[in-house]
């Protein structure tokens, strides 16, 4: 089974950014964590990080063409206002779930609504980048459970 | 005469996403349809499709500098917030003309505001892909009654 | 088949109100334009204008009553208050489209909301006249594709 | 070390209420699900609910005295109007969790608003009652974290 | 058959309360007038108040488990902000009627929404406590509709 | 004593639009069965329906000139837009009693409110034309009551 | 020259209605009034009133036909929605003031706004039917000073 | 009989400021002719104008305690946003008129909406200078028929 | 004479909660000052503490049931929402102050508006604990003025 | 020690306002009566009142130039809109303190906010002129704690 | 030439406020910084301030008959509410620039908007005194340019 | 030193689009006249300009990279809704001006709102080009300054 995490703008300044509030740990320390992760469970982890609405688009439709069986989304800035997304969101048939490192809920009024929500199964804010390890073990969950049923 | 159909994000997925209500037209098919049409009536019409807001900004451009005598534009999700859209429209004096294929104006209440309209001809919405052609349709009508009246 | 023209208040003032915006051309002019590319075509095209609310919601429920096949709505002002209008539209299987003269659009704000589009098929707006021609034809490429899919 | 699993209004109906939505299993076994999970980690869990506001302001100021750990809280309907409870949250050091079994985000406009979340970790939305779970694992990582740090 | 009357906050002071508004009638006596109302149609009628909001959702879970076939509810002040009471009627199949003593809809601002009515069948507002009788023979004509049909 | 029972628009379409909503009882059969009820009572009813706000506003006003004891008025969508008929209502002595076929407090958004409520003594809303028998047995009781009183 | 006293919903209810507040006069006295104030000083004043909001759009649309100099309008209830009122001012070359017997400003907040006022000259309100004569007062001394430049 | 003429800020510029648009009168003639017409008619009236707010509302105070018998109040911008001098108005038994020599419902957003209004007897606005004399007329045509009924 | 000093949720954890704002004084300590006070000055001062709506409302009614002549409240969260317990204050003649600890006006945005106030005599906040003894002094001032004038 | 109250517009009309609401207290009997009540004290109270902002301004800036301990302000209609009073009290170290005569929160919805609290202790309202004694005494209280403390 | 750098409520404080965040510097010295700058450039400038709003609206009049070539102006709060600057502006031909010390889109939400702006030149906000010296700089670039062009 | 000087969608188009608004400048001959400037002083100014929202992202954290001591950007339309730029800035610790060669303040409503600001140093607005230089300069007064004191 193959996955994919894909995360949005400024997202590949982790590590660089403000350490005392999101640590010293680099994106690429995360992805790399999240690939074993993956590896150890049997499934394929593939990582794309973009400033770019527009790729972020093009790589969730690439996602459903190369048979993605799940999206694990941190969208940055972009939860706020691309409608983009949430229409490429809305146009796979892949399950998304919206990874937030901080709680955007407590954070500025804007944060406060993601536009993407209303085409995504599930959302996770505040947990820092083991967040995106339990997006992970949420999908496994889904995963086996749609074993068991089917 | 010359004329551009600018197509926005996701409209690349046309007939792969959700054919009962789209239909199984792929976007190729809609602007080898349109080429046609534009063809029978003497117009030569290029056709370009962006998930990327500065890919259509940069292409609003060129249509000017290319003497593009009118755009057919979907501009999809940027519809509701692409002030850059907005603004290069503004930039350029090739008329525009809108072109939703579902009725905007009933769907969710983010759809229902064009940030674009300020600055476009007119809008067709509702009418699935043959609101292209009756986009054309009203600029070979407003070409030929440019031409009486000069 | 069988079509009706409907217009709203104020839409008898046409040709007679701000030529230099609206044109020359009065109402009755487009009807009898409309009414011979129906016969063209081999439709009926009944025409009736109101400034009376109650007329409009009536003849919306004659137009079932005698069988009408599409209604063209220009439906003026009320375009942004009538409910009245709303439901009939909702209480007849009659389907209809909405056409304004000037993209609403880019007016005044109030004129940005159609109360009525929750129930049209279709919007065209800020093509002068020259609408009611395009939604005729959009009926007629309904029907033309009613008759190969039935 | 010990936990508590709170749960609001109306959770009391869990397998009562929509089966064909939230699944057939009772609040007692979701319950006992996690006592065991918490057990075998070594955890303490005790679990509490109520559809009593005031009831849930009383328990959580409890858990403090009694040198609960962490909280994990489902706190339904309340979520959006309930300013006692997150003033009793703010009045305790013990961190809280927020878990909602439906994805609020993508519900009724009432429900994308937490008046809670200003006061809590971290937020956990969409997955069942397996967001308890995901819940429990985060308290984990978090001991474990504090642990290799302290 | 079996009916629940249910009174909200407050209610408890009718007769003691403004009785220039209200009238001299005790709760206890328009409860006492709607058991034999009930009773002289062959129904069972139970009747409770409360000022907490938790007894309200407990009492209509309870309704359910006691095969109860319909809710009078006057839910005083709580129409306007318990989602708790909202979510307990969604949770249950009896079905619930909103009855107020004073037109809501006149009175100050907050007081024309109520959160509940989502969930309701209807709603009486502004006839006394003749509207208790009201909800009573709406649902008496429910049954008698639903037995000559079934 | 006399009684009006005044509908308003696309009311006249009652028993032929969506019968598996409305049941198939026309307006006339409701009046019918109305005058029946009100002469059983030794009331005198007549009917009204206009799709046109002015002959509303017209009745109300001849109603209270005609010595009319008490008004049933379904406005129809006028309920949320007509100050007219508000007016109308605040201009006549005759009581006033608000009906509204389906719940409207839980469709669409702008149906939530009534701009007639504050002219009015109370509102029936959810229960189907039976609204409009309770809203009769509710000026049954007025009436007696005030003969009892006066 | 020749003007016209227009006066909207339930104005012909004035003496009848309320006359602690607005007086014994009724709307014939003082139309009456005003046509001997506009014949003493050389002027044709004609009277209409309609509850009909389509008669108010037919009237404004015959009073240029007819040539009118200047129209009182008092729009009643109109005033606060109708924009097909609005567009009928607007179509028309004569000149309009809005007169409303009370201080619309300090009544009820949807009497604070007028859609009419875009398209009127001026505005009297809260002088009681002498805000009339004020209203022909202020044309008077627009056509002497139009005499005078001219 | 004493009455006031009141003006507020930047009415000193009258006749300096835009005389396309307000013409070349100055405050100072403004003022001169309605002395004139005041004196005609056996009243005294007396002028001030101020930027000052402070002033306009000591101005206020000091016309009760010197009998003045009724205010002709231009607020300039204060009419927006001066609620110092609403309860200055509201603190004196001195009858005020509102006048504007635009028609304030017309311009900016922010120009529809006096925060004075509601502690006046009445408005009138878009009338240029000559709704000064308006106004006089009104307190004329109130004093007259104080004394007929007193 | 007869008090209640009544306090809401949370403030049970007064003295253990932010000592560094609130300071090290539990509700104990200050309930027995300000009986003490109260007792100096003759008067019964009655204590009540509840993070329950309900057990408030009650207390409420309970007051007036004992003759209460004054009731002190510091209502917590529930200032914000709680319309039971502002109807509560309503349905009886005790007069109420509400007393905030800190000055709710400068912080978050939710907390500057009571909903309470409509039904009480005066606010009092951001004096601490103070702000009770405050309170009670404004009563013994208006007891004194009553019998003065009594 | 030095103490300030000041007084806003309007307020010195006291005692001559609709004394059935404010009673016939002038403003001098109340700076007299709180000079004595000051004296008492040992302070020297100073009084200003002021219908002009700026000079309220100018009063606020001397008070700490002349070492006041504290200011008793009563900002009357600059309450609700003068963010120069807001920020010449941010500008000085000496503490305020908002009174109000009435209950500001049950009054006109704009009287609700004050726009100066983010930058005052506390707010008193509605105690009528025994407010400044409450506001006096809370700066003692504060004092002689400072001086225990210190 | 000449020029007018005019300073509103509470800049008077300068230097002597918060300097940790303003710094050291007073008015009077950073008008005469500007004074030595200006005369440099053979202009004169006046300087003025003042926390009367009165002051402001006189000293802008009088700017334009002396033959003031540019006003740099820093409204303080009055930028936010001031709608007699904004009309004082606009009666002027003289260009004026707004100058704010903190970059006030980024603190309180009331600060984002400026009622002044729709009729001033440019705005700059966030360099500290340093930004009068921009504007200064601005006018002279601007006086040059059209030198250059006249 | 190094800095950078930013623009966003649509500048490029700077000389071509309405001359006689923005003048006969390109963007290049701008970025030509301010690289000038910046070597002057001793400078390297770097441009860049992008109708892609991700590649202004990406050059802002390239400048943080680079070393860069200031940015100077024009964000275009991209100032009212990326807050993917605004977290980009955000990111870095390089300070930002922020420059809109029109008075963003006085255009359309949308155009008053910069997302950007709460991240940004300063902002300019309404100069033209020339509000490059005068970021310029701030920048070279902010480094002088920070070199006198560091």
């Amino acid at each position: 089974m193959n996955m994919l995490l894909l995360n949005g703008p400024n997202l590949n300044r982790l590590g660089k950014r403000e350490p005392h509030i999101y640590g010293n740990e680099t994106l690429e320390m995360i992805e790399n964590r999240l690939k074993s992760l993956a590896s150890q469970h049997g499934f394929d982890l593939q990582c794309f990080q973009s400033n770019h609405e527009g790729e972020l688009v093009d790589r969730i439709h690439l996602a459903e063409d190369e048979g993605c069986d799940g999206i694990i989304l941190n969208p940055g800035a972009f939860t706020h206002y691309s409608y983009a997304i949430r229409d490429a969101i809305a146009s796979v048939a892949v399950p998304v779930i919206e990874v937030h490192l901080s709680n955007i809920h407590k954070r500025e009024e804007f944060r406060h609504t993601s536009v993407l929500a209303a085409e995504c199964e599930g959302q996770i804010a505040g947990f820092g980048s083991y967040g995106y390890e339990m997006a992970f073990y949420s999908f496994l969950h889904r995963f086996k459970r749609g074993m068991e049923n089917g």
